[in-house]
């Protein structure tokens, strides 16, 4: 969408400029590479990550991942997953190590579809972000860096970023104007230093570890589990991996040590002969190491995300912590998720500048939490084990039965937040809670599970132009548009209210209306996902069998024209077996009278609302996407 | 494996030399390039099929192409799937037509994995077999296709087929010898034609029918479904299709016609306004046709699948019939993977030659079977429609309460063979019967649900050393080795029984240990699958939950060995919602004492038996394993 109209006319125009091709920036340039965007995207490494770094895909953003079509390219490599974490402790009497307990790494209390973490070599997740972006026009530009930037709207207002690249070795220069410029350089990032954003440290506990990935041969039992080990000669963390890898993370030095020095190191000899000593009784012994490194551990969250909602940073260059609860790349994934549909929304006209601003608000807030957990959750596990008989140490006969320490309880407890589900946006202009002030009383209906801010539920329901099984919450692809799941209850009962609805919607002053296509008398009867609007696709989900639906008869107009996206909420669900309309029911909506959800682009839930007779619906609508979009809509506009 | 040592010097040796790269001969060549064979392949066409032909991938097939590894690819195309099947006749009183009804097309009686038949064009799914061999060597030899060969064991009792090849305009040639010679040539084979093998034509009846791939724009509501829809215009059949397109047969003409002509044909434009006339009141335009054909329906059976156990035929050089129940590709499958295993256990040691002669006995047999209902099905299909006042055509309010019509039955009894679970091999060597006059008591242990020649069923289990949950029947890579399932019951009951079994396994004239492998001593400990023989795969099933499982308390060293193949059967299960082990009762299994089943590398089941303390479970197996392998076994040998 750039144009080459303003601006000096030496230097090519982009929509955004992007810096670091780690799992920020390629999920940012990704997204926009498929909105239709102009992009620049370099990385000052010769190559994708060969080894080491970030490998742990979450349950959440495995879902993510399906949504973008890029979940199958992942798991073609076989990747480790991770089903369960297992608890070694030193034994209540007697030498060496003994499991005292086990714990689902996502517990059935969460609603996953794949209840499991994804362990790859971040280097080959790195080439299926870098291999869709092919097919859509963006070749990472490598290997270069950024020399300096100046953002200015003033003398600038479309493109007011101008952005200095450099080849590696100094050979070639480029200077390039934008609209944006994201950092996502990881945690020593040059435009956070110039920009002089403050890190802010938030432990003053530090702690030097090792890591190493190799293949080893050993007797351990738990090799192919994520296992957390204490004993009396240190702390060990294992992490399986693909292709018979293993993870060791090794504690080399603590601030609390009475030598600490935070340059402390260690060989890989070393480390191996610690290993050795911790998981004695056990043997272990390292055919390949494919890499090895030691690292300090330091807390820190960047005091701002942007100063001028046009050079923003994400992933790295906003938060550091311990690797271990494997959130590292989950969280720079949403970093960038986040941004990206908020600078789409804008561009492409549909929303006001101000939603930018709720990028710092809402993932700074996630980073704090990140942190405040990775604190507890490293400390604990940093911290010498608790003393056999503070435990009751389990008996190899029955692994099971052992009361929760402390550091089980705080893994427990944060089960959500690490399986990404439990990334919760508090209330602001995109997510709408039960105590906003607005006028309609169909906001936030009684019974209601969703919650504003979170993820829609999962469950799934019966497409009924083919018939086909289907995961609703997978349904629309991630297509820079809002998602309108209509639960339209028991038809009988709804009748109207569905009528009306669509009625309103397709009424003038509509948020729908409003935004139309400018193509709209073009566009092919296949389109499936916007045949009216770029900005929203619609659901309708029915609360009867899908052999009872006749779609002319049932639905609307406006809504059957997404006929790909009207579902029979027909299937047994084991979380609500007694329900006739399980997704209706898992939602908390009234199976007779079902209701209406708003889906961000991003997947988390902005309003909830009943399904009216009348225009009260679409008026609560209105009234919620006119605090940010562009055009004045419905009552708003009658009123003026 | 094929060596250079014997025939005639200036001839190449191969393993084996396969004519034609359809689904049979992509299969074969498949199967055995992956099992190490020296592989000749040529098929006639310049390139794979370009359009048309065969597409249907049945559930049972899915499943196979899952163990292959090869799902992923196929999915990676979004074909379409079909969950249901609707019948569209006259209605009762009025013009024109309506829904009588809708099945399943793989009901929940079925327990499949993919309870949905999978559309997608025939040369992408070549591509995807095409590319795996291509991995392991193959490279199909285009355009080429056979002039003569001759097959004599006395004259050379390795290499007993020679074969004279030919490109397609005549200007190379070759001279190969081969151990074996397949025919994958379709229903024009060259070689069934030399070897003078007849088909015997099953149905007197036959018929001419066009089909038509294409884009359409139509208002008819079941476009996205598979339907059958009679009227009084004639008769169609709609296929869904990948990429918004529809494959339509429709009936041009039947034996049974006053004017009846085999050569009967109609234009392009003549079908399609057929199709109108058929679907009012609905409407249909066509954007883009991609493929139209007019064929005769005739059913044919080869009499014969081979006659000197060297030179075979497969697929569709065997068997011909409508393509309606999407049987063609899937039968072609079974044909190869079932002569693929047999062909794999002679050369490498294992079998008899003897064990060649069950190819045509097993496959033979299904043939018939799918001819008796295929014939059934297209008569039912290409007949008139019943007159409206047979069947309570049901209105378009209750479009499932109809009595069903001699055509819905036919089909509904069907779906379980045309899912490809109901194929059902009979009694012979490699399957033994209940009825079976072997001595041991232990075989087929009362309750048991399983069958002799039939799949084993699905299930899920949580393997030990990773927790991760899996589906038990997948487990297992098509790796061309038997597969013994040891349900090993609860281990405080089956302690002894198991240590049993592994200690009778272990010695020196039980099957297991008289296949052992040549290089035991080197095997990788991160040998997974054979570590110990390359004709055996071991699972041990343990009736507990994960976490009691100490698998060097509970698993003798014997079966420890394949620690990736431990699980523990503590998965809920809809189907046996009861069960403390749900895999154990869906297999009719003592929950307590467990049982051994034996699978045939192809996936059949070939003996079950009990668990029995002493040396009974094993000399059971070794009996079996006795009846076709090479070497004599335990108690045989004794008594020799």
């Amino acid at each position: 969408m750039a144009k080459k109209s303003s601006g000096r006319p030496t230097s090519p125009h982009y929509d955004i400029v992007i810096i670091g091709a780690g799992p920020v920036g390629l999920m940012l340039s990704t997204c926009l590479a498929r909105w239709g965007y102009k992009i620049k995207h370099i990385d000052n490494r010769a190559e994708p990550t060969p080894t080491g770094r970030a490998d742990g895909i979450q349950p959440r953003s495995l879902d993510l991942l399906r949504n973008m079509g890029l979940k199958a390219a992942i798991m073609a490599h076989k990747p480790a997953k991770v089903f369960e974490v297992a608890f070694w402790d030193p034994p209540k009497k007697g030498k060496g190590i003994v499991r005292t307990g086990t714990w689902a790494s996502c517990p059935s209390f969460i609603d996953a579809r794949y209840p499991f973490t994804t362990l790859l070599h971040q280097g080959l997740i790195e080439r299926v972000f870098i291999s869709d972006l092919e097919k859509n026009g963006v070749q990472i530009q490598r290997p270069w860096t950024i020399k300096g930037f100046t953002s200015d709207e003033k003398s600038n207002p479309e493109y007011p970023v101008e952005v200095n690249l450099e080849h590696v070795d100094g050979t070639h220069r480029e200077t390039v104007r934008a609209k944006y410029l994201f950092s996502g350089e990881g945690a020593r990032s040059f435009i956070r230093d110039q920009l002089r954003i403050n890190i802010t440290h938030k432990d003053p506990i530090q702690h030097v570890w090792g890591v190493m990935d190799g293949v080893v041969k050993t007797d351990f039992p738990d090799i192919k589990m994520k296992c957390t080990i204490h004993s009396k000669h240190g702390s060990i963390m294992v992490i399986p991996r693909e292709d018979n890898m293993v993870r060791l993370y090794i504690q080399i030095a603590s601030s609390t040590d009475a030598d600490w020095n935070p340059r402390k190191t260690a060989t890989e000899e070393e480390v191996q002969a610690s290993a050795k000593r911790i998981l004695h009784p056990y043997s272990i012994e390292w055919e390949r190491v494919e890499w090895y490194s030691v690292y300090p551990i330091g807390q820190g969250i960047s005091d701002k995300y942007t100063l001028d909602h046009r050079v923003f940073l994400g992933g790295d260059a906003c938060h550091t912590h311990s690797p271990k609860a494997g959130q590292g790349m989950n969280t720079a994934f949403l970093d960038a998720l986040n941004l990206a549909w908020k600078i789409h929304a804008v561009e492409a006209g549909f929303a006001d500048r101000a939603i930018l601003t709720t990028y710092e608000a809402e993932r700074k807030d996630v980073a704090e939490t990140l942190l405040a957990f990775d604190n507890k959750y490293a400390k604990l596990f940093s911290q010498q084990a608790p003393a056999a008989t503070d435990v009751q140490a389990a008996s190899e006969q029955t692994t099971e039965q052992t009361e929760d320490n402390d550091f089980i309880k705080t893994f427990k407890e944060s089960c959500e937040f690490t399986s990404g589900y439990g990334v919760a946006y508090k209330p602001n202009m995109l997510n709408w809670s039960p105590d906003h002030p607005a006028s309609s009383p169909l906001i936030n209906p009684a019974g209601i599970k969703l919650r504003t801010g979170r993820l829609l539920n999962n469950s799934d329901v019966t497409r009924v132009v083919d018939a086909n099984v289907v995961h609703l919450e997978q349904e629309i692809p991630l297509n820079g548009s809002f998602r309108i799941y209509v639960f339209a209850g028991k038809p009988s009962v709804t009748y109207k209210a569905l009528k009306d609805f669509a009625f309103h919607l397709g009424s003038k002053r509509s948020f729908y209306s409003s935004y139309l296509r400018p193509d709209l008398d073009a566009v092919s009867h296949h389109e499936k996902t916007n045949p009216h609007s770029l900005f929203f696709t619609i659901c309708t989900i029915l609360a009867t069998r899908r052999a009872q639906v006749e779609i002319t008869r049932d639905v609307p107009d406006l809504l059957a024209r997404y006929r790909d996206y009207i579902y029979a909420d027909d299937r047994w669900d084991r979380r609500v077996p007694d329900a006739a309309a399980a997704a209706h029911a898992k939602m908390g909506l009234d199976q007779e009278k079902g209701g209406v959800v708003v889906v961000r682009p991003d997947g988390y839930i902005g309003i909830v609302t009943s399904l009216a007779e009348g225009s009260e619906t679409v008026d609560a609508l209105n009234e919620y996407f006119g605090t940010f979009c562009t055009k004045k809509l419905g009552d708003a506009m009658s009123q003026l």
